[in-house]
């Protein structure tokens, strides 16, 4: 995208914003002036209440305080289905739309990824203040509904239930929305066609995320975080039928354990603690203490999420995963990839020579340096994720780690492919993507392939460079086209891009036994081999420019006899993301966290 | 316990961690000149490398680097049986315990929960030299053994593997353990018999502690781990099962969302956020934006995590939860029974007229008192612990969700029994425990009935007094001895001991529809149907004294349609160490988290 693409896009946004706003406004209008029409009819049905034969048939309900423990079965709106024809159902739903029209009032009821046509009509069951009441309901508003299931002659095409409606008898309110809702849930779904239609506003995302509970209730919202919480499902399961076994790791860290990993300081007690940002260490630590195989899924804290001030220690990880690499070129650049955020803190004293251009704050102890990383608020970057971590100990060769994970990854896409196929459908019908395609077995490449097929299409790189988030991203497409797939496994990356834990190639001290994962061009998950001899490690941290104090107890786990390992850590978010072709981390996480956003 | 009892235990720590230090120190020197013989037999067997036949039989491994793909297959030191019988086979397991003696060695190899005795002895396929060699690897050492399976005559009572030996032809040592071990593995799993058996150190648990990487290596850690693994995938396997749906919620919230909840403050790029306590807003989010019944498990920050210093914001959760009720009288004193921190928090704008006898501190705008709570490191309280949560809409009454979590839970006690047999055995051989009893159908007691049994006890209190943690564990008995259930519901709480937002029982305006259960009679959960009308809800918070302003957020999440809905949270440790009749929580979290512990 060039600078003219964004401020396009920028302006773009923003007038779709102000459309936006200008449909809501109009929309609360209507509303209000709705709501005002109830009242009145409100008055004027208790007027006519005597005359109403239908009167006990409708109306708003008592709150639900579990008064009485009813037997009363609510249909799903998914089972309505001709099976259930001319019977007579309770369901309880969300009013989604509803149109009054003349003697008639149809309403569509929503229930989660479906919905179904529902029907009010004056006649021997419903009364004409029934079917005003019935036109009069809010939008959002939860009804309980007696109906009879009606098949139709012809499809309803804009429900998910085809082939029914429902001849509603009684009616009541459950609880009831207001009047004014700060989105419309038709706007919402509407797919993403770049251009919009006559009066059709699509809702913008912080619109979106604001009222993330109204957000989420639309059909593509549903079947997102579905077919998400199926992802953790198959992980696990996986996992469990190879033999892992499931740790909590902790999240609050003091400084010593793990340096300056955890830049998010937390006050605790009398003292400061850290929040960790991935349980490496832990699940290390439980590989070293036999669990052997083990995995978790929990909260990380972003790998970029930088403080304003320095944090009182500041240890290997801020140079390791925040610094650019123009400033620290011999550091790990996995981290430039990554680099996100709008602050990186880093102290002098851990500065390679080669830093330069950053900007002194003489106010500490040790001086630190405050300088902007320039990519600062990406489509793929939340200051907290998921992360589903992997770690195992393995006999002779880390590659049979790397199978175990590629094999997970495998038993996931197939499970959602099988399981999640309706979810899969719904979002494809706002946000179309191709299926996502993968091997068996799972793709691998070496590293130094990769950067072949790189230069081959005309990207100059070094042997020992790493990837660019735009070379990434080509090498994506330039293997989808080779290999027709979504994932594969690039394995071998030089040792220099790194972090320091990581083992060295027995054969090329150039290289590492470390791999990323991609799914449709971008990083999934980070792994290796890790170093588990301490000397080794010392040595490691030591070419790193680690302050070795600051790792004592990292490395002192490795003492007292210590399995060879590997693992990984995947970003849930990420995977939800890339296995269903959406654009933005914030469509697949509930409740985004970025540098500007801590709510809702 | 009297201040004596405390006083004593104390000294008893104190003079068993000496004794286990001087034990320590013995076992080092002893350790060392053992590394020192090795080293001078290492010289002596270069020399007579020459004359050794066997000399390609031992060793010490080149570090496992991923040099080669070897297609040899290790057996399970559990799979070691009669069954194999004369088979040569490969194992890799630590050195638990060597014992030399003239030209044989004994060993004894542990994996996890299981160990087996092995046997280096001079004749064809070992010299003296490798048996001198076997005799000086040090303990927690990883080993590569060939042996041959052997049946025993006699039935080898110290190990799990009672039926066979190995006879070793070679041995590896693939990483080396120093000779200095922190604690060791044979004190940390004798029983706790209360009395010390003649020079048999028993090991403190700040040492198991500091030293968690070898601690989580013994069988009894192994297996208490592995249950816990089980207990999660119990918990949601049942939930998926009935339709659940998995949510990941955010552990960094803004002040604005759930009050002063989250005492554990965050520097957030320029501004501050908190710890989410738990993920109770943002379940009842999900219900509200129609993911029906969902669940996670993460960490919550202890309800009782108390900061020193006043939070820039401060609402109405320090009042709900922390405040001892001989100064809060009014206010929901669940939280007595839970206050186990230093140091509360309140705001003197938030006080109750009854709150008196604090020490002020005019330092903040909002001037704000601190006082100690008494009971401050209590065998069942971490600042970090694992919630199991569970939110869900129902149609008619909050029993529906009751019986829903009932399922669960007995589910999870069946799971347990089924398929954790070996790892309740294990941990019984050190902490010995009555099995645990379940009812099924669950056993449900109202209040009432558990104030009633235990006045017939002789136990003084008021209709809507809360439970204090004796008359909790009193209750427990009673129940244990009328119904022989460890697990029972109690229902329908007096509403004043409940927090704000719970549901009032419509029948009776003193009681609510809220409910906690009981393991051995200790609380494991606390639940209760939410009020999900934003009038209610404004009307009970206004009651409780709580400033609406601090909570509009979480009003308004119910302002679009609401269904009613019901759900809790379960203490994951607290269920493992009751469910195992343990008497401390820190021996159910890997890396426990107190005010006085950060680390490891």
């Amino acid at each position: 995208m060039t600078k003219e693409d964004v401020k396009g896009a920028a302006e773009e946004e923003q007038a779709q914003s102000k459309k936006a706003l200008k449909k809501q406004q109009k929309e609360a209008e209507k509303q209000a002036k709705k709501a005002e029409k109830q009242a009145k009819m409100a008055t004027e049905q208790q007027a006519t209440d005597e005359d109403d034969f239908a009167k006990d048939r409708y109306g708003v309900s008592a709150m639900v305080q579990s008064q009485e423990r009813l037997g009363r079965t609510l249909i799903r709106v998914q089972d309505l289905t001709p099976e259930k024809a001319n019977q007579l159902v309770w369901v309880r739903a969300r009013m989604h739309t509803i149109r009054a029209k003349g003697k008639q009032c149809f309403l569509v009821l929503r229930q989660q990824q479906f919905n179904v046509q529902a029907l009010v009509a004056v006649g021997d069951r419903a009364s004409k203040q029934m079917v005003k009441f019935a036109a009069n309901i809010t939008k959002e508003s939860i009804v309980d509904v007696e109906a009879v299931v009606q098949t139709v002659e012809q499809k309803i095409e804009t429900c998910t239930q085809h082939d029914v409606e429902l001849h509603v008898e009684r009616i009541f309110v459950i609880s009831q929305a207001d009047a004014r809702l700060p989105l419309q849930l038709e706007d919402a779904v509407r797919p993403d066609v770049g251009v919009e239609e006559e009066g059709r506003a699509t809702v913008n995302q912080d619109t979106r995320l604001d009222n993330r509970v109204i957000d989420l209730r639309t059909t593509t919202s549903q079947a997102i975080f579905r077919l998400q919480s199926g992802v953790c499902q198959l992980f696990r399961d996986t996992l469990l039928q190879k033999g892992f076994v499931e740790i909590q790791t902790p999240k609050i860290i003091s400084a010593a354990s793990e340096g300056g990993a955890n830049v998010f300081t937390v006050s605790y007690f009398k003292t400061s603690a850290y929040l960790a940002q991935s349980p490496q260490l832990y699940k290390q630590m439980c590989i070293c203490a036999d669990f052997d195989k083990v995995f978790c899924i929990g909260p990380g804290k972003g790998r970029h999420p930088l403080q304003h001030h320095a944090p009182p220690t500041c240890g290997f990880w801020e140079l390791s995963h925040f610094a650019g690499r123009h400033l620290l070129g011999r550091l790990p650049s996995c981290t430039i990839r990554e680099l996100c955020i709008a602050q990186v803190t880093v102290h002098r004293s851990s500065w390679p020579d080669s830093l330069e251009s950053v900007q002194e704050d003489g106010g500490l102890e040790r001086p630190s340096a405050v300088f902007r990383a320039e990519d600062s608020n990406t489509h793929r970057h939340l200051t907290e994720f998921v992360g589903l971590d992997i770690e195992m100990a393995f006999n002779y060769h880390y590659h049979e780690v790397l199978d175990s994970i590629t094999d997970t990854m495998v038993e996931i896409f197939k499970g959602l492919m099988d399981r999640f196929q309706t979810e899969i459908q719904t979002v494809c019908k706002q946000y179309h993507s191709e299926p996502f395609k993968f091997l068996e077995p799972t793709l691998r490449l070496e590293y130094q392939e990769g950067v072949a097929m790189l230069r081959a299409a005309g990207v100059e790189m070094g042997d020992e460079e790493d990837l660019s988030t735009p070379n990434e991203k080509l090498l994506g497409r330039l293997v989808k086209e080779k290999y027709d797939t979504d994932f594969y496994v690039l394995d071998k990356y030089p040792l220099e891009v790194r972090p320091f834990y990581t083992m060295p190639d027995p054969h090329n001290p150039k290289y590492s036994n470390s791999y990323d994962m991609f799914m449709r061009g971008e990083e999934i998950l980070s792994g290796a081999q890790r170093v588990h001899d301490a000397q080794l490690l010392t040595e490691r941290a030591s070419h790193h420019g680690i302050d070795l104090e600051k790792i004592k107890a990292y490395i002192d786990s490795f003492r007292y006899g210590a399995p060879p390992h590997a693992g990984g850590g995947i970003g849930l978010e990420r995977v939800t993301m890339l296995y269903l072709g959406l654009h933005n981390i914030r469509q697949t996480s509930m409740f985004p966290r970025d540098p500007k956003r801590l709510t809702p």
